[in-house]
């Protein structure tokens, strides 16, 4: 088939990096515009020094107009409100767009404008734009214009919790989100708190019940209960390059006869929206995700455990931050738009160690 | 003062030879035993490097009616069920002993024996042994014969909720500890889950509601609420050494008129327990724990944030697992046994970065 | 075309994980047969987490007699001397062998006993073996039955610094080699010494001048120089999981004229070895080797200063040392084995971060 | 005894931030001014969380004339140039300075303005400013009123070669120095290049045969040879917080016999030097010096190898590189200039692990 022609904006930074690598490796697609505003004329691998021999380009500057023309799609891996800035109905006209900013993720413009503290440039796209989380989504992503790509930890948050909630068998309204990133989540800024020494040997809670990922998981969580949620999300800084692990508490609704759902029941329910769900891995009973078993790879790796003694459920998801977390949700959205096999340059297996 | 003479009977692990470098530094005490089964004969610094110069003692076998006679105090920082099946009525009347095993720490020898999967070898002492959380049992150790010395994740779990659950701002059956710790607190037995490639750039929960340390939270913050309470504790191990950073929710309860509690008076209920404490730290506002910030010192730090949104308060709690978590307690508690400044030898600066 | 069967001994330990790794993504061969004396009839899902869904096979004894019936090559990931006593007549008559151990990458048997410690149960098989460092050897390597694949640190060594030997522009009697490598080099063994927090926030120099890679960079580097040399090798542990960087230092032979050669004049050098290299990069001048760059790939990255100063050359080189320094350029070798494109499988770009 | 009064100038640097630990357990001396011209007017314990009811002070402005009325002695841990723009006369007059910057290491200021690429401001106290390298310069130190606080890299590059070029065992102009060091060293400036993802689970070396280290320890290591020396040495950035080790290459002189020292007569001379310093710890046979086992100490750990085969020794030598890299060895300086024990406050024992 034709090659898809990529035009990245924010090429240079984690996100941008990893789309990159993968669409390196993507028989379908071809980058042609390495956008990158802090190193235009400057070679891709002297940034990136892995690509080197790899991607012999420049990077260029972030033209979205003259980038419409070049290509037929358009990544944004830049900050919130770039991609809302610049976009508009001719650029929508003539090329798909996967934003990984937060742009687009947020049906009420208040309630972004309020968390992300910025005001919203474009809201009139708001409604057309799909939020790109895959496995949830999927008929809608393929005939959008404006994806909004997920974010890292409402990507591995709403999933891990998704299918119970769906389903009525958790109160949502007890539901705890405490999440552990590693620090490529932080981005390649210049900044003291991302330093080596700061973060080495190190790990503390940030954005305390203000974390901007929280009116996220809970609209989409909010789309599954078919009800508003509310919601604690509490993101914490690993030791690590990549990888984010969520661990989820929320009470078991009881059954008719009072008593708790059981792990069979619960497995099924995973079951039913993830068994067929390539990226999606359910483990093994009393096997716990590990974050190093989805590096490098598309991989959401689920699994739970009832407490008997609380009537709690703990559910905990895994992924790779710049992968199912970024960069690979976006090519696996970008597959969707064009009509390819959804794993397509996707093929990763995870590296360990 | 006369020099209090101490033997520690498993000085070659990780709390042991923490143990080691808090005492050489101590004015008042000097170890003359020291105890480990698999290095008999050994110089201890050939174990411990940074000891070279130093310590120039032998290690010993754990002959503990042997060591009775020679020393003050006995530390054991062994695996559980090795100090219940030493200690008898001879040693008792001769040496003070500090128990950094879960021994006898719970004081229901069927919750020890279920949680533990062994049978307890004296019960007879339980009762009368001391859980050596000097900040909240300060007076009843000075009075004791045989320490509990707390573990790890509960000493930074309890501390960071103790003064809310005992003055009943939270609802205890909403407690979730989510833990997060450094990998010396799985110790230095070579086991494939330990290995630096397995743990590095890993992230993980373990003992999902079945961890060991979960009663000893149970017991001991129901001693505070007045009543049983069931909790959901979960660990994780972190790619660091040290450090532990307990994220802890519950519910507020509301006030007669409906409102939650203010931020000015949760803080002036932990102050009311901590201002006096040396080792406890509560931040300034808007400032949350860091691992790094207590590493190597006996210090706990606490802050909490309360969520309007969901009526929930974060609390956080970090300490470094080995000094206050173990070894650091361990001489906290032998300073009171020893009627000494509650300080003495611990005045450790912590070492960032 | 037909799908090679692969055989492999010693699948679970790191090396034999990235073979698995390697292998499940390569078009033309196929495992079957994960062999794996400690987990016999374990899932090698279970082992490996990361490989959950991907692989499903069970591991299986070390039979090497069974397994030559079976398969069209045999990987041996596997401690010194097991190799050498297992293969025979009758095996290699049957099946390719590559052998990631050191069993025959020495030609003199003494030597290999020497710095080995061990019998060489099989040193018939000495003199057929090829050395299948594919760069050097890539001719020999497609006709031979047993393939000696080259050690970690020995790949990176005499790479960096092949082309200045065998144009004889270096004295190489003056040729040491500061090797530092990550911590999965040394193995997925339960030891102490490689316990997260021995490895952590540590460096240190080990094998000093008895390192049993040394005598393989020395006869290696010997066929190049046309003499017997001797050389300082020194490897060290980094708390890095995967990566080598070589740091080599030797005098420029100077000129008729008396001066040093130009850098011109050595980058053209390395750039007759290896422009056509599709693995080893010659990096652009100022820029040098880092591991993160080569992480995940088969990559050789190689660089050098001239230091006027001193008439010294220093020689820098990066591998990963599970791929190009064990399963990649066995899988390398495999393909020449099969005659098939050298970089079938191959084509693995560098993760970072 | 009178408390010293301290001032330091760049109190927020990682130096800076352990000069304020050391000096905060120091009983004879007592900080006064908090110099930091970027958090000027916010509380040092903001900045360093550590310090938290440590340090109650704010930081201040740098302005030395003021300082010099108010201390005994003032500690400069800021960037090149700074010291020697500010000093003069009047301050000389009345305060000691330790300079832990290059500015005064260096007694040719020629080189000085080659390597660091800047103009000398103040050339004429170079003459008098005393290199304080404790164990070589003891006496001139005690008379000094500047003092030269020796560099990370040289510290531990002078001292594990020193007797041996003393006494005239290694041919010098062979002597290559392979230093490898933690991530601390490179300071608290926010750039791109010591973000923890890039350099966590990556190594390469830096600066190479250009490195304002090397004529500091050419320097010294001159005076001790008795002629000018030139020398190899590459630095190399480790993903670890703190720790130098320093491998080291020369070949030894051969005796009158022709055969090379034994392991006996080399350790006689490094004993001679070394055997009553309490700083310095010549480790026994076999046993290879760690980082770790120095950290958070003013220890340097020291050991040699010899190898037959190339007639080489290898020389190895491991510090913290803020302690007595840097703070621990200013401080020794000032016990050293106010006539104390020079112990004095650097009891410290090494952290494991």
């Amino acid at each position: 088939m034709k090659m898809i022609k990529v035009g990245i904006i924010g090429a240079t930074g984690y996100a941008g990096g990893e789309l990159v690598r993968l669409l390196s490796q993507h028989k379908d697609a071809q980058i042609v515009w390495y956008g990158s505003r802090s190193y235009i004329d400057q070679k891709y691998s002297s940034v990136y020094g892995n690509m080197f021999q790899i991607v012999d380009d420049k990077c260029m500057d972030d033209n979205m107009e003259q980038l419409a023309d070049l290509v037929d799609v358009i990544f944004t891996a830049t900050p919130q409100g770039l991609c809302a800035s610049l976009v508009n109905d001719t650029i929508l006209s003539k090329v798909k767009i996967v934003d990984l900013s937060a742009d687009f993720r947020i049906k009420d413009v208040s309630v972004y404008e309020k968390w992300y503290g910025i005001e919203h440039k474009s809201p009139q796209y708001i409604e057309e734009a799909v939020y790109g989380l895959c496995e949830i989504n999927r008929e809608d992503v393929k005939k959008a214009r404006l994806v909004a790509n997920p974010g890292c930890y409402t990507t591995c948050s709403i999933l891990t919790a998704y299918p119970l909630v769906k389903e009525g068998l958790i109160d949502v309204h007890t539901l705890i989100v405490d999440a552990k990133s590693g620090t490529s989540g932080a981005g390649r800024g210049a900044k003291v708190n991302n330093l080596f020494c700061e973060v080495n040997e190190n790990i503390k809670a940030y954005g305390v019940a203000t974390h901007r990922h929280t009116p996220e998981i809970e609209e989409q969580l909010g789309y599954a209960a078919g009800e508003p949620i509310f919601i604690n999300f509490t993101p914490h800084l690993v030791p690590m390059n990549r990888g984010i692990l969520a661990t989820e508490y929320a009470m078991l609704k009881k059954k008719a006869d009072g008593s708790l759902p059981t792990y069979e029941e619960i497995k099924a329910v995973y079951d039913k929206y993830y068994a067929n769900e390539k990226f999606v891995r359910v483990l093994e009973k009393g096997v716990y995700p590990e974050t190093k078993w989805v590096e490098g790879s598309n991989y959401v790796d689920i699994n739970f455990k009832i407490d008997e003694r609380t009537g709690r459920i703990i559910m905990m998801g895994a992924i790779d931050n710049l992968v199912k977390g970024a960069a690979g949700q976006a090519v696996q959205n970008m597959n969707l738009l064009f009509d390819l096999p959804e794993d397509e340059g996707l093929d990763l297996v995870p590296m360990f160690p």
